[in-house]
C-alpha cells in the first residue's frame, strides 16, 4: 500500500453561479494544487461542502478530480456517512473510481459509542483495498476520538492514518504518537495553526484547505530537509493568514474568494446555508496579502 | 391543494437480513398501514432511517410506497437535506414521483440561524408545487425552532404544516395556535406521548410510528367525533406501549420487532450504527402486549 | 454503612412569593413526604432547583431538612460541583450536616475525559465518610456514563449507587448488573416512566419527584413481596400522570403545582428562568389527578 | 458612569500547591497588570476558574483584588449565574464589594430562549449600580446570542457593553455597530487572535487573559494614535504566541506558567478537572518565547 506524507490539499467543490458544479474550475483547481507542490489531494471533505452534495454530485467530483490528476499525486476521498452501509457503498464507489485512500468521518450516533465506532470502521475496512483514514473533527460530527479509541481503531488491518481537527492537536499528536506503533500516520489540520508544532511532535503532514498550499509545502519541506528553524520563520511569516482563514462559518467562503483571486477557480460561489463575506472582511484580506507581501513571496520561491 | 388531517404513520423501511431493501415488505408495510386505517403515510423519516440511505435508496423507497398506495391515502416523503440544493434536488424528484406532501427538516447550520432557515424554505417552497411540511426534531437536527421562527416560516407559500417533536409539544401547540393563522396544520409526534393533550390544543394530528396504528385512529376518530372521554381511556390503556416505544436508542428496533410480530414485515432488521434489543426488552415487550390484550382488542375493534 | 433501598424522593426547594428559600414548606415538605412512606429523600438534585441556589442556600436547605427528618429517613444530598474542589467542600458540609449520603453530579469538562471523572470521583470519595451516588444526568451535565466507566467508578471505595437518568435505563441496568458487583445500588430515575420494568431488571428503588410518591411506594412494595402483577396494574394506573410530569420544561412547575394542591407547600413559585404553566396545562392536569382518581385512591391506599 | 475602554486583563486566581487561593499572588498580579498598563481587570471569568471556586472565594477574590487595584483602574466581575436570583446576589455583593463595573453571563436555558434572557439580564440591571457587560460566550454557556437579541440587551437600561467570545467575531462587530446605537461598547476577546481586525471594525477594546498584556496595550495604543500599520506589525510579531495561548484546554495552564515565568504569581497550579502541559508544550512555549524575544521587546517598550 501506498504510503501518504506531505503536504494534501483539502480541495474545495468549485460551483458556477447557478449554484451547479463547475467542473472546468474543478479541474483547474486540481491542476492549482498539483503546481503549488501538494503531495497528495483530499476531496469531499467539509471544505468541499460535501454535506451539500448529492450522491451523484459526489461521484462526479470524484472522477473528475482522478482523471484530472492522472496518477501524478495520490486523490484521497471523504467516504464516511451517517450510516456504515452507505459509506461502505460510498468507499466501494470511490475506490472504483480510482482514488488511492479513503478518510472516513464517524457515523451518526444518539450517544457516545466506541463499540459502535469500532465496528462501523471494522466492517468498511474489510471491504476496502485502499489505506483509510480516520476523520477526527469533532465540531461537525459531534463525535469524540480518545487516544484509547483510537488506539483500537489503529488495530484495525486497512485503518493506516487519522486526520486531526480535536485541539489542542499538538497535545494530542504525542498522546497517540505514545499509543500507536509508529506505522500509524497523523496528519495535521485546523487550517494549519499549528502545523510546525505538529510536525515536531511527529505528524505525517499536513491535510487542510489554507488557500496558499505554497507554503505549507515549503514548511514541511523545511522540516523534512532538518531545517526547523527556516520552517519556523516561514510558518510565522504567513500566520496572519493562516489564523484569519481559520475562522469558523467565513473560512470557507475567505479561502474560495483567494482560490478565486488567484486564478485556480472562476467563481466564489458556496452553496448555502453558507455565511458571505462582508466588504471589510474583503478588505482585510486584502491587507494580509498585501502586507505578507504573498505574492511576491510565491515568486521568490519559484524562482 | 390537499389537506392533511389525521393519523399519518411514519414508515420504517424494512432491511433483509443482508440489509439491503426489501421491497416486498415495504409493500405489505404499505397495505397493513392503509388496512389499520391511517389517513396517510411519511416515509423517509427518522424511524425510515433515512440518513442511512443511499440517494438511490431513498429513490426507489418512494416509488414503491406511491405505487402501492395507489392513491388510496396522500404519501409524505422526506426530503430535507444539509443543504438546500440538495433539498431542493430530493423535493423535485419526490414531487415527480408522486408524493402528495413533502416533510422538510432544517438544513445544518454551524450556529442558530432564523434566517437561513427562512430562505432555505422560502428557496425550496418556490419550485414545489405540494405542501411543505417543517420537521421540528431538535433532538435529531440540533436547530430549534421558536415560535417566532414557526411564525415566519407559516407566511412562505407551500409552507402549510409543521410536525413537533419538541417538548413540551401541547404548550408549544397552544403557542403556535396563537401566533399563526388557524389554516396552519399542526401534526404531533413524541411516538404519540402527549396526542391527546395535543388534539385537545388544536393539532391536526399525529404523525408518528407508533406500530400499533389502529389505537391512534381510533383515538383520534372519537376526537373527532366529539368523545374526547372515549379517546381519553383509550389513550390511557395502549399507554404503557407508547412509552414503552417511546425509549431513546430502542424505539426503531421495538417497532419493527411488533411489526415484524404483526406480520407487516419480514425481518426486524436495522441498519448499523443502531441498537439490538437485548431478551429482556423482548420478554418487556411481551407482557405489555400480553397485559394489554392488544391482538385481542383490535379483532374487537374491527369487529 | 447504611443501605439505601426503595423510594427515594427527590425534593423541590419551595419558595415564597419573593422567590425567597420557604422554610416551614420545606419543613411540612420533608413530613409530606415521610407520610407518604417514602424511604429516603434526595435534596439539592436538579428538580431542587440547585442550579439556582447560592451557597448559603444549599446549606440553609440541607440543614432544615436534616433536622426535619430527624434521623426517622436517610437524607441524601446533592454535592457535585464544576470543580474537584467545590464538590469536596460541598460534600464535606454535607456530612458535617449530617446527611446520609451523598449524589455527585461530573464535573464540567470541556471534553469527554473518563480518567478526569474518576480521578474526581476518587478524590471526593478519599474524604467522604458516606455512600456516594453516582449521579448520571447527561441531560443536564452533558457528560455520559459507559458501563466500562461506571465500572470503574464502582472500584472506588465508597462510590457505592449510581442514579440513572440515561434512557434507555431498563437496558442499562442490565448492563450495569453484569458488570459491576451485585452490592453496586443502582437507582431509576426519568420521572419513574419506567420504574417498573427498571425494578424488575435489578434495580435497588427509586429515585424521582413525582408528585404522589405513595403510588411509588406501593409499587415498590408490591415488587418487593413478590407481586409483580399487583405493581404493573398500579404503575399502569398512574402512568397518565408519570407521563405528563415527565415532559421536559414544565415537569418542575407540574410538580411544585401539585404539591401546592396537595398542601406540601405553600406556593409553587420557582426561580427563573423557568417555564410558567399555561391555562390549558393546569386543566390537563386536573383532569389526570380527577379521572384517575388519585386522591381517593390514596384514601383507600391508606385505610 | 464610567466608560470602560482599553485592554482588560481577565484575571486568572492564583493557586497553592494545595490548591488554596494564594492571596500573595492575586495581590502580585494585579500589580503586574497595572504595570503592565492595562486600562481595567476583569475578574471570576472562566480563565479565572470561577466555576471552580466556592460563593465564599468568589467574595475573597473580589475583595482582595479591588483593595490591591486601590482606584487605580477600574475592576469589573463576573456575575452571572445559572438562576437570576444568585446573578443578582453575586452582582449586588460585587457592587457593594467596590467593582466598577459586573461581566454577566447568560442563564443556564434548557432550549433557546430569548425573552428570557433579556428578563435575566432586565432584573438583574434594574437593581444594579454599576455597567453591565454581556459576556457572549456560547463555548462555555451553550448560549447564543443573535445581533437581535444583543440589540434587545442593548436597549435594557445599564446593559452597556458586550464582551465577544463567538467567532467570527470581526463580521459580528460589524453587525453590531449597525444594529445598535454607538455608546454601546464592544470589547474583543479570543485570546487577542482577531484583536487588530476588531479594533478596526470599532471594539471599544480587548478584553483577554494573554500573558503579555503590555503588548495588547502597546497594539491598542497605536491603533488610538492612529498608527495602524504599526499596531498590525506589533500584531504579527506577536502572534505566535497569541495563538499558542488560544489552544482549547491548555490555553489556562499555558497563560498560568507564562505568568509564573514572569513573576506575577508564585505557583501555575490550575484546579481540576483541567489539562496539565506536558513537556513538548514547555519546550514549544519557551521556543517562542525565544524566538519572539518577549523578553528583550518589552525591555525596549518599557525604555
Amino acid at each position: 500500500m501506498q504510503k501518504f506524507r506531505g503536504v494534501y490539499a483539502i480541495l474545495a467543490t468549485p460551483f458556477d453561479e447557478e449554484r451547479n458544479l463547475d467542473i472546468p474550475s474543478l479541474e483547474s483547481l486540481v491542476e492549482f494544487e498539483i503546481k503549488a507542490g501538494v503531495h497528495g489531494i483530499t476531496i469531499l471533505g467539509i471544505l468541499g461542502e460535501v454535506h451539500r452534495l448529492s450522491d451523484e454530485e459526489r461521484s462526479i467530483v470524484t472522477s473528475t478530480v482522478v482523471k484530472a490528476a492522472n496518477g501524478r499525486i495520490p486523490i484521497i476521498s471523504g467516504t464516511g456517512a451517517s450510516g456504515t452501509d452507505v459509506a461502505k457503498l460510498y468507499t466501494k464507489q470511490a475506490v472504483e473510481q480510482g482514488v488511492s485512500g479513503v478518510m472516513i468521518a464517524p457515523p451518526r450516533l444518539v450517544k457516545p459509542n466506541d463499540d459502535a465506532i469500532v465496528a462501523y470502521f471494522s466492517e468498511i475496512a474489510k471491504q476496502c483495498k485502499v489505506p483509510i483514514i480516520v476523520q477526527d473533527e469533532p465540531a461537525t460530527y459531534g463525535v469524540y476520538f480518545s487516544v484509547e479509541l483510537i488506539a483500537r481503531l489503529a488495530k484495525i488491518e486497512g485503518v493506516r492514518y487519522i486526520k486531526l481537527e480535536d485541539p489542542p492537536t499538538p497535545m494530542k499528536i504525542s498522546k497517540i504518537r505514545a499509543a500507536v506503533d509508529s506505522d500509524f500516520g497523523i496528519f495535521g489540520g485546523l487550517g494549519g495553526l499549528y502545523c510546525y508544532e505538529e510536525l515536531k511532535r511527529g505528524a505525517s503532514g499536513i491535510m487542510t484547505g489554507f488557500a496558499y498550499p505554497e507554503f505549507l509545502c515549503q514548511i514541511y519541506g523545511l522540516m523534512e530537509s532538518g531545517n526547523p528553524e527556516k520552517a519556523r520563520d516561514l510558518f510565522y511569516k504567513v500566520l496572519p493568514l493562516i489564523r484569519y482563514e481559520a475562522q469558523p462559518l467565513v473560512s470557507l467562503p475567505i479561502r474560495k474568494e483567494i482560490l478565486k483571486l488567484r486564478g485556480a477557480i472562476k467563481n466564489s460561489t458556496t452553496r448555502p446555508p453558507s455565511t458571505k463575506l462582508d466588504s471589510a472582511d474583503r478588505k482585510e484580506l486584502d491587507e494580509i496579502i498585501t502586507t505578507l507581501r504573498l505574492t511576491e513571496t510565491i515568486a521568490e520561491l519559484v524562482a
